[in-house]
C-alpha cells in the first residue's frame, strides 16, 4: 500500500517525504516492495523529477539501507575520486595508489562496466589472482595497513541502491540527474570520507553529454556531499574521445602501470594529476594545488606510487610481479594494426563506437559475468592529428580472427577523418565547488 | 532489448509503432518481457500519453494477443453494454437477459470488483451454483441457444490486457484515458460485436469523476469501435450516488430480479431502459429510441425478460428457482436499520464510502478470492430527500455484529445531511456518438 500511494503521488508531481523514502528503501532492499512497483516509481521520478530535499532524502535512505565502511578511527584524511564513466578511463588505477602513497586513505569502491563505458573492477580482475570482493572487514584492515583498498560495492553497502541501479539499467531510467546523484553519493558517503573529488565527463561518450546538465549534476552531488560533512570538488573532463591510448581491461591495466612508472600518455597524466592535486588539497596534505601536483609527480618519479600499487595488488591476492613484467597480464590471441582509411585530419574518435566494439568483441558481457579481459584497442592517433592513408592509427586485440573483423568494423565507425577538423573539447574545462563552476586554468 | 528501446522512446515523448506494440504485447503475454519493464513503460505511457494511432495499435495488439469469441455465423446482431463501473450498478444483470429476450445476441464478458466498485461476475456468483468461467466454446454454444452468456475474461481473450491490467492496478497507472480505452476495447472487440453501448459514469464515485475527461474517454472508445466496424453509442450517467437501492453482491441480484419483474427502483429502470433502447437501435431491432423503449417495457411487463434470465441461470449451472424465490440467495446473518443522525436534506450519499464499507465488511477481497456475498446495504433515502432525525435511511447486512458496526461507520461517512441540498447530477446527462456529445433529453 505504501508503494502504491507513493507512486501515485510522484506520478501527479507531488513530493515524497524523508520518512517515506526511508521506509521505501528499506522495504525494497528486503524484497517487500516488488520490482514492478519500484520500476513505475522510478519512471515517475525520471519524468517528474526530485527536488533538492527529496534527492537528499533518497540518498540518505539508500545509505541507511546498509552499513558504512567506518574508518574514522584510522586518524588519516579519507578521500576518494568518482568518475561518471567513460572509455579508456583508467585514472582510478593510477590515482588510488598514487594518492595513498602520499599518506591519504583512499577507500576506493568502484563499479563494473556499464553500457559502452568500462568499469574499474573489470580492469582490476584482469590481474591474475586479484580479488575485488573483499568483505568490509578485510577492506578496513587493508586501508589501515596500505592506505587503500580497491573493491566493489559489498552487499552491506547501500543494498537499496544496488538493487535499484540494476532495475534502472533494465527500465531506461538511468539518465536522471537526481537518481544518478543519489546513487553515486549513497555509495560514496558509505565510505566515510572526509573529501571527494568528482571527475565529471562531458561529450559524446559520456553518460550525460551536455555541459549544462553535467554542471547541474555536479552541483547536486557537491551539495549532497557538503550536507553530509564531505566537501567535494568536481572537474569537468573531455569524453568526446577515449582517455589515453588503451581501451580494454588488461590493456588499460598495462597502460596504468606504465603511467605509475612515469610513461603514461600525456592526457591520462594530466587528468590524473589534476584530480590527484584536488584530493591532496582536500586531504590537507598540501595547501596549494601547484604544490600538490609537485608531490604527485615526485611520487611517480621516485617509484613510490608504483610500489604502492604493487603492495595493494599483493594484499588483494594478485600477482605483484605484474608491476615489473606486464606480460604476466593475459594476452590477446590475435592482433592487427589498423591503418587510416584515407588521408586527412582525425576529426573524431568516437568513444561510444570504441566501447561498443569492445562489448561486441566479448570484452564485456552482462553484470557479474566474466568477460574476456584481453580484447580491445590501443589507439595512437588523436583528434587533430594529420594522417596519411594507410598510416597506422590503432591496434586491434581480439580472441580470434572474427574478433579482429568486429574490431575493424568498430574502428571504421569510430574514426572520422576529414579535410578539416574542429578542435576537440578541452581536456579539463571546468572546476566546480560549492561556490559554483569556474573555467579551469590548465598548467 | 526491444522493451528497453520502447521504454526509452516513450519516456522521451516518442511514438511506438503498431508492429512494435504487437511484438511487445505478444512477448509480454508469453512472459518474455518482465513486469518491471512493462511497469516502467506503463508509467511513461501514463505521463507522456498515447496518440490516437498508438491507442488503436495497442488495442489491436492486445486483441491479437489472444482469440476472439467468433459469433459471425449465428446470423443475429451482437450487441453488448460496457459500464466504466460504479456502486450499486447492477444494470448488466437486468439488461443482458432483457435485450437477449428481444432477439439480440448479448455476449456479455464482465469483470470483477475493483477498488470501491462492484463487479458483475461477483454478483452472479452469489446465485447458488452459477458458473461464470465458461470456456469460449461453451459460451458460444450458449449464445446460440439462449442469446446470451454472462462470463468473465477467459484466458484466451486478450491475455496481454489481462496481465497488463493487474499490473496497472499495482503500479498506479489505471486512470489513463488511452490505457483504459485500449483495455476495455481490446476485450469488447474480442466479443465480435456488431454494436456496443457504453455507460460512462461520472461524479465522485466514478473511476474518472470529471465530465470533460469522461467525454474524452467516450470519444476515444467510440472511434476505436468505429475503426473496427463496431459502432458505439455512449450515455453519460450519474455516479455521485449509488444506482438503485441495493449495494452488495446478493442484494444486487435480488434487486435485479425485482427489476426484471417490473419492480425495480426508478433510477435503475431509467438507466436500464435508456441503455437497452440504444442497444436495440444499434441492433436494428427498432429504428427509433421510443419504439425500442416500448419493446423493453413490454418484455419486462410480459415476464419474458425474467424468463430469459431464468434460462441463462439454468444454462450456467445456477438454481433457476431464484427468479421466483429470491430467498434462495445467501442471506446475511445480521441486519440492522440505520437511522438518520439528524434532520435535514440528504445532501450526498457518497458511493466511495458505501463501496469501501462493503469491502471492509468482507464483501470483496482480492481478485479471484471468494468474498462473502451477503454483506452490503439497502439504501432507501436519496439525495434531495427531507428526513427527520432517526428516520430509517438504510439497512445494513453483515456477517456478524462487528460487521454491523463497520457498516454503520461507513454509512455515517457516506451520508451527508444538511440544511440545504445541492441538486444531484442528472441521472443521464449526455449521449455521445461518433459525431460528438449532445445533451441527453430524458423521457
Amino acid at each position: 500500500m505504501l508503494a502504491h500511494r507513493l507512486i501515485e503521488r510522484k506520478r501527479d508531481g507531488g513530493r515524497i517525504d524523508p520518512g517515506e523514502w526511508r521506509a521505501l528503501a528499506l522495504a525494497y532492499a528486503k524484497g517487500h516492495v516488488p520490482d514492478y512497483q519500484m520500476a513505475a516509481l522510478l519512471m515517475a521520478c525520471f519524468l517528474r523529477g526530485l527536488d533538492r530535499g527529496e534527492t537528499a532524502a533518497l540518498t540518505e535512505a539508500m545509505l541507511l539501507s546498509g552499513d558504512r565502511l567506518e574508518l574514522t578511527h584510522i586518524g588519516r584524511p579519507r578521500v576518494d575520486k568518482h568518475s561518471t564513466g567513460g572509455v579508456g578511463d583508467k585514472v582510478s588505477l593510477v590515482l588510488a595508489p598514487l594518492v595513498a602513497s602520499l599518506g591519504v586513505a583512499v577507500p576506493m569502491m568502484s563499479g563494473r562496466s556499464l553500457g559502452h563505458t568500462g568499469g574499474t573492477l573489470d580492469k582490476l580482475e584482469s590481474i591474475p589472482g586479484f580479488r575485488t570482493n573483499l568483505t568490509l572487514k578485510e577492506a578496513r584492515a587493508q586501508i589501515e595497513r596500505h592506505g587503500c583498498a580497491m573493491i566493489g560495492q559489498t552487499p552491506e553497502i547501500a543494498p537499496a541502491d544496488k538493487k535499484m541501479y540494476a532495475l534502472r539499467d533494465a527500465t531506461a531510467t538511468v539518465e536522471s540527474i537526481p537518481l544518478i546523484a543519489a546513487s553515486i553519493m549513497s555509495k560514496k558517503l558509505a565510505e566515510d570520507l572526509t573529501g571527494l573529488v568528482l571527475d565529471m565527463k562531458r561529450g559524446s561518450g559520456a553518460l550525460i553529454p551536455d555541459l549544462d546538465r553535467v554542471l547541474e549534476l555536479a552541483d547536486v552531488m557537491i551539495k549532497l556531499g557538503g550536507d553530509h560533512g564531505c566537501p567535494c570538488v568536481a572537474l569537468v573532463t573531455a569524453m568526446d574521445r577515449p582517455l589515453g591510448r588503451a581501451c580494454g581491461n588488461a590493456l588499460e591495466v598495462e597502460e596504468a602501470i606504465a603511467a605509475l612508472r612515469g610513461e603514461g600518455p600525456p592526457d591520462l597524466m594530466e587528468v590524473t594529476y589534476a584530480l590527484g592535486a584536488e584530493m591532496l588539497v582536500l586531504a590537507d596534505v598540501t595547501e596549494e594545488i601547484d604544490a600538490a601536483r609537485r608531490e604527485l609527480e615526485k611520487a611517480i618519479g621516485t617509484g613510490r606510487a608504483a610500489e604502492r600499487f604493487q603492495r595493494i595488488i599483493e594484499a588483494q591476492g594478485g600477482n605483484p610481479a605484474v608491476i615489473d613484467d606486464p606480460s604476466i597480464l593475459p594476452q590477446a590471441a590475435e592482433c592487427e594494426i589498423f591503418g587510416a582509411p584515407r588521408r586527412g585530419f582525425v576529426a573524431r574518435v568516437e568513444p561510444k563506437a570504441i566501447g561498443r566494439g569492445i562489448v561486441e568483441m566479448g570484452g564485456r558481457t552482462r553484470v557479474d559475468d566474466r568477460a574476456d579481459p584481453t580484447v580491445g584497442f590501443v589507439i595512437t592517433a588523436r583528434p587533430g592529428d594529420w594522417i596519411e592513408a594507410g598510416e597506422p592509427v590503432a591496434t586491434i586485440f581480439a580472441r580470434d580472427r572474427a574478433g579482429i573483423g568486429t574490431g575493424r568494423h568498430a574502428l571504421r565507425s569510430a574514426f572520422v577523418i576529414a579535410d578539416e577538423a574542429e578542435p576537440p573539447l578541452p581536456l579539463i574545462s571546468h572546476r566546480v565547488t560549492a561556490q559554483g563552476p569556474e573555467l579551469y586554468r590548465a598548467e
